[in-house]
């Protein structure tokens, strides 16, 4: 009974959060709002950090249809343009075509903590942008302005290690999300002078990283993980003598930056600071899952592609059928076997280099994000994460994609033409 | 002869490095190019800086040629809008209408330096806006950029004193517009504790002050500058105790980001600091010039307005009348005669509220700043300002214009009316 | 045989690191080495990191036997100043008996590393001082030298909290020694906005708490300390409101430093900055364990204090034996009987208060720390501490000692005479 | 009439805080003031800075008769400790033949502005020192506990350059004593990247810096001062590949740390940090001035060097004369005749290297201080400072040290022992 009464008070007041968020938007849009934007967006995003789940599904709803572009407009100065290519009208079209929800943004920008809620907004959109596609709009302005803003024009690269402060530890552990961090005295030993661990921040934002990067320095290139995760593993006391710099883990910290490029920038600019503290270093490669291999190999019957032969093909799908009736037994254990292990090795190039035709889309996240950053696939390494997530997704198989700055345009260059860059050891074996 | 060929040599390096950058600028917005965009942005942004004039002007008319919407794209994306407006056909819409330009200084913001060039960009690009009027539409790119990225939610307040840099204060010696700073130990008196100056900066441009506001604290709201400039005149111990801060400088330091709303933010943050520094302040106002007065009185015949009665607006012109008889001996020579001064001061109350018609913007820019910002005119001073230059724009006049934070949406929103706000004390001199 | 071999060889290494060591000292004092002192020092330094703990007897011992004052030279002097008070003659007898090694150890702090290379040999010299008492003069220079030194003055306050660096925490769970700090998850919660921890810094060791303390901000004077260790104990919001703030919990990290006042200085220190931070404090006081209660419980037969009445004294006797008996079943149990409880508080009190004759020091080592800074006995807890520590200790009772810089002098005064100071709350149980 | 009843105001009032402070010393030095020391001793520095100078006399007196050690106690400890030499005795005799006053001094410090108030009070000291000669004793105090305090050990070296804050470069600009920098555009040139100026701080007195040593960065040991100080001079870009570091003005900035080794560190810790920078740099000296050589030349009438052959005497004093002949018409004129510049050379080598007998002091302040530091004389440079004051002291020579870190602890070894290192060049002279 009570319960019911305060249920009701409580849905009354978010109701009048929600109002009032509404008109303190619709007033920020407005002239007399301008003069005191800061304030009256202070206090919408105070507003906005008191809505329920279901206040703020209505919230986006009335981003979106409320804050869209004239078509009227848009269409009359479209036509104006095409008629006139002078500057007013092409003024007046950019202006009028642009959705006035990224204004909107840029206001709501003004107040405390703006640029923190407006990426935990977008976060909160995604959410429910599955199941709302009619929020793709709105998705579009957050990515398009926050693409904007947290541009690497604008991000500093920070290292990170036991001087810094325990908050951002703690964010560290808890973000990391390749190679779990299992509590201080792991992370400590991924901070030791033989290892690095950079993130990018943006000013606005100074005590939450965006995404970090962390990096190994080796005698040479690796072909397990284990090693690098064992926090027995001795230090290195000759950390300026190594040869090889190895990216073993990027993790993203911010959901509501999804779409905005940051990995890419992150790990040119760590081999650029690297180079300069470490002369001797050689080559910057990775150590990568290869999250899709496993599920390929299980769930692709017969691999086709057309620029195949017939009988290569038909090598391919004797070898697959033999790697599947091998793991069937027990498809998370590890075989010792060599044959096994080189069958494994062979068909985790076929899946990453050709596996698909062309046109396709490469169908492994990690890859994908490589080779568009212009990567190129150089090593595969088997039983080289001989973990239980390690072997579910891809037989223990591990990748080392390499980093050359002076090949990375041409390589992209290719991977965005349907074509993967590999080293020799990796064409070879197909 | 040797001068000839040297000039030769020039022309060619020259040629080459706008024609090179002509082509980083392509190469940027390619897909090739993406993978490496912060290089590439870097050697764009070398080349820039050693263009000489004339390639500057190739370059910008460059801009303003290539990188243009597609007219007939938009065209269709906007038929297609006007007839369905699901997200997909809005997305696409506002892709095609934002001119490339703007993707293309988003990526150029990437290389090092970015932002720094950018606005410099802008100031060289705004010396040429006047005589190349087909340039409006890259402007405008500009500014859109330049006003999102230096938003007042990136901006970082920053109290500049004695414990400053002497590289920032020797800026602030060089910006000062309004009331010159002569040298080191003038710049001193305006530093010491019962005076404050606050600046913005941009996170990228850490040395670089964008604006900056000169404060003294005062026991009452001052009618004359002199005592402020002088640096004789003795530091107030008690800071503490003071009633009132006066804005009596305010100076922008980038040309190349006019149009960007500074000025605005700057001075209700410095109030809200103000207000946590010192409790016991009630009153915010400003001392300032009013540049267009003089010439108001001189130029303008019969000012008519139509809201006024003719009996009203016939006082006026006699008032004008002798007015201008007493000045017409020196104009730039305080008289000393209260009946003269007294009549300075109507006029001025006439010239700042009522003189124009409604539909008029206001013709004095210092009163649009300030009264646009939401400001009230608060008091007409006369014989405030005998320097030269006060006496030639002003016949000595200054004005305080009041800053209420709880009253300046109202007084923002009448000005936008056409109205203006003003205290008794200035409506009752008319 | 070969390990043999390594050994001789190791020893003469070491033979030469001494005798290279103490060459160095020498010249260090010499006019030749003043030129150069820096550099010496540094290689003193090296080499002294070298010595192994035989050599560094031996060191030890030469430190004693060579830089001595002349015992003959004093003596002349001491004639000629007892003759003529002339400032010469008293420069020359001050000179004369300062030991020469108080100029070695200033010189060898001139290298680098110098002062935290002294005070980890003083906290060596320590170690040796209990089986080789012919060192005691060498310490008393130390302990000279380093009180000159870490003189408060030259002490810098810091707070730690959950953005300090991850190496300084990671020194407060190490040097945490009343109540241990169980991984990073407990100090966090000693780090939360209702707590404070500050600590002393010297500016030649920044990253080397000196000795910290740990503050509770609560609403009143607490009487047990487990809610105060206790992880899950809800952050209080309004840590503005609170009227009393609680040293629980006071650590020295540098055993180099033994005899170097901090803990005083340090408490006092904090309550100045604790008013200032939160202007509703009103209390100022400790919960601190009492170490020798139980020992003197069990051991002391029959206490005998001139100053009291024999009638007293006999209810004294048969108290304790009373409270021996009942605890003589499990002396780390807690007995819930409020007699018992009772019985305890009166035998504390007297512990602390009266327990031994005037002339004898106060047994309680907890108690001569805070009695002696000033401190007043203000509160006896029974069932305060009932961990396995805290009932062997002293039963579970704890005491609160109140600081109150009004009374401090004095307090300190009487409890050098002898006397302590206490409240009624204390007086009254005995 | 008012005005004698206000100097008998002002009269009482500062006998009241000159006996006040004379108590809070006392108190400070008592077992009732050490636990309340921080409080006092503030309370003892606030009345000391409101002592007029009269006051200050008697403080000083009086910590002259007051605070000596006893001499009857002194005598009898150093009888016993003669007897014995158990550190027991030894400890005894140390503490009572040390003055209290240097215990009062430790203990002042703990106040607020400690530090600084002690190294003010030594400046007022030493301005009394030499018409109170029975103040001697107290100034050793002070020299001793300054040494200890102000050890190179505990100074920070800081770069000083444009970025530095105005507040510090102004100190610097009021400090300079060897060239005077004339107004902020003058100290700029001497801030340009193609010079250092590096200054000792302590970490008690943050903004002031202690000494200064300005560094010039050249191809060449310089001869002539003149470039070195103009503002024209065009700033070399190619800092990184200069051969040479000139030290060419080095100057004190706290009269209190008279006595206080401060230039020979600074010195050596500078070469140092250059080293590090600049790789190239081969050559470490000083562009210097010869401050006692016009005086000797024209005062001194016939030099005698007992390990001079007669007929090396006879060469000199006739070269004098001839100087002084020449000289006499216009004794700051410089004249351009190539004989007469060569005599001065070979005059102010005579002058600096040998022309006093070996047990007299080098008479040349500069020369003593750097030859002292273990410096060689490196180069005569005449008509190398044309100023008026370079012409006065020494006719316009000017000299260069060598500082090479290799050959100080020698050279300084052969100065105490009464010998000048010189380079062949300066030898060959005589």
């Amino acid at each position: 009974m009570f319960e019911r009464i305060r249920q009701v008070r409580r849905n009354a007041r978010e109701r009048v959060d929600l109002t009032r968020l509404i008109e303190l938007c619709r007033q920020l849009l407005t002239e007399r709002g301008e003069s005191n934007s800061v304030a009256i967006a202070g206090h919408a995003i105070e507003r906005y950090h008191r809505l329920s789940p279901e206040a703020l599904d209505r919230f986006f709803e009335l981003l979106a249809g409320e804050f869209d572009p004239d078509p009227g407009e848009v269409l009359m100065l479209a036509e104006r343009y095409a008629v006139s290519r002078v500057p007013a009208n092409l003024i007046a079209l950019s202006r009028a075509a642009e959705p006035p929800r990224q204004e909107l943004l840029r206001r709501l920008n003004r107040g405390a903590q703006g640029t923190a809620t407006i990426v935990a907004m977008r976060a909160q959109l995604l959410q429910r942008l599955r199941r709302s596609p009619g929020l793709a709009a709105v998705d579009a302005d957050f990515e398009h302005l926050l693409s904007s803003w947290f541009n690497p024009g604008f991000l500093q690269l920070q290292r990170i290690d036991w001087q810094s402060p325990a908050q951002l530890l703690e964010q560290i552990i808890r973000h990391e999300a390749v190679h779990e961090i299992d509590g201080w005295n792991d992370l400590r030993r991924r901070l030791e002078p033989d290892r690095r661990l950079f993130a990018f921040f943006h000013p606005m934002l100074p005590s939450e990283p965006l995404i970090f990067v962390e990096v190994a320095l080796l005698p040479q290139m690796p072909r397990a993980i284990a090693p690098l995760l064992d926090r027995q593993d001795p230090v290195r006391a000759d950390a300026q003598k190594m040869k090889v710099a190895v990216f073993y883990s990027i993790s993203n910290c911010q959901p509501g930056l999804r779409g905005v490029n940051l990995g890419n920038f992150l790990i040119k600019r760590v081999v650029e600071q690297l180079r300069d503290e470490f002369p001797n270093l050689k080559t910057f490669c990775t150590l990568s899952p290869v999250p899709g291999f496993a599920h390929w190999l299980s769930h692709v019957a017969e691999p086709a592609d057309p620029r195949l032969k017939p009988a290569v093909l038909r090598e391919l799908h004797t070898e697959m059928a033999a790697a599947r009736e091998r793991l069937a037994f027990d498809p998370t254990a590890a075989s010792p076997d060599d044959v096994d292990q080189q069958r494994l090795a062979r068909l985790c190039a076929w899946y990453l280099s050709r596996s698909a035709d062309p046109q396709a889309p490469q169908p492994d996240p990690v890859a994908r994000f490589h080779l568009n950053n212009g990567a190129r696939l150089e090593r595969i390494n088997p039983l080289a994460d001989l973990s239980r997530k390690g072997l579910k997704q891809s037989h223990g198989v591990m990748v080392n994609y390499l980093y050359d700055l002076e090949e990375i345009e041409a390589n992209h260059e290719r991977f965005v033409n349907g074509e993967v860059s590999a080293a020799r050891a990796v064409t070879s074996l197909i």
